[in-house]
């Protein structure tokens, strides 16, 4: 899953149907099963102090949670929608933005693909963290919503 | 305080300041001491389901909590930053997105800037709702912090 095609098909995707992912510069860096990590300069995404703006790292979680999702869904037919998201900002980013969403356990994606199979609707709660020079600077959680 | 050469301040800031803003193509709408009232066309901003992407949404209603305080604060010197948010999406947005941060009460504002003049920080609470078609869409709480 960690190819170079399929993470340049999912930043074409991003590019193409949220243009403002363009933007902001957003990258696919990496999915390895285990996590996914998008990244974004600073240089577009900065604020009126030099660091990063709380909208584009909000902006970069939330698109960091979409995409595991959309990597995970076996049925490409479904709808994600976020319903509820928090967010701690611990720290200011001062260099480029690194967004990382773990894979939730086995055990949580299969109830989530079970319920969506069986009732064309699941839920689904993910954390994602923004890191800067390897310390974390924000912590995301989404609630995620799967419709046909 | 709602006079048009002031909005148009606010938003030269903003563009200057917060790139990302320009390509969100915010508007800065009204300010009549009651609310700030901000927008972004659906065009710049939107997802691939056609409706407002919620990293866009997220990034609207932070910068309107922002927005509120620059106006409110008689200090320039102070650097605003957002502590922590919560976000409930309600509704899709389908057509321009507007966000809306009610100004906090007279007390509210009191005590913040007293506490900003005697301890060189402060924190206050915003609420700001994104509207579609008059309808909340998107309920946003932040905790902001203005520090010396």
């Amino acid at each position: 899953m960690g190819d170079e095609r399929l993470l340049r098909e999912i930043e074409e995707f991003f590019y193409e149907k949220i243009p403002i992912t363009r933007a902001m510069g957003v990258r696919v860096i990496k999915y390895d099963g285990g996590q996914l990590r998008l990244a974004a300069p600073i240089a577009l995404n900065h604020n009126h102090l030099g660091t990063a703006f709380g909208g584009s790292l909000s902006a970069l979680a939330t698109l960091a949670g979409y995409g595991l999702i959309w990597l995970e869904m076996e049925d490409k037919t479904a709808h994600v929608v976020i319903r509820r998201s928090e967010l701690s900002f611990r720290r200011p980013v001062r260099g480029e933005i690194v967004a990382i969403c773990r894979r939730p356990s086995e055990d949580q994606l299969w109830l989530f693909k079970h319920a969506f199979a069986l009732h064309q609707k699941a839920k689904i709660s993910l954390d994602v963290t923004v890191e800067d020079e390897g310390l974390v600077a924000v912590e995301f959680r989404g609630i995620f919503v799967a419709l046909r």
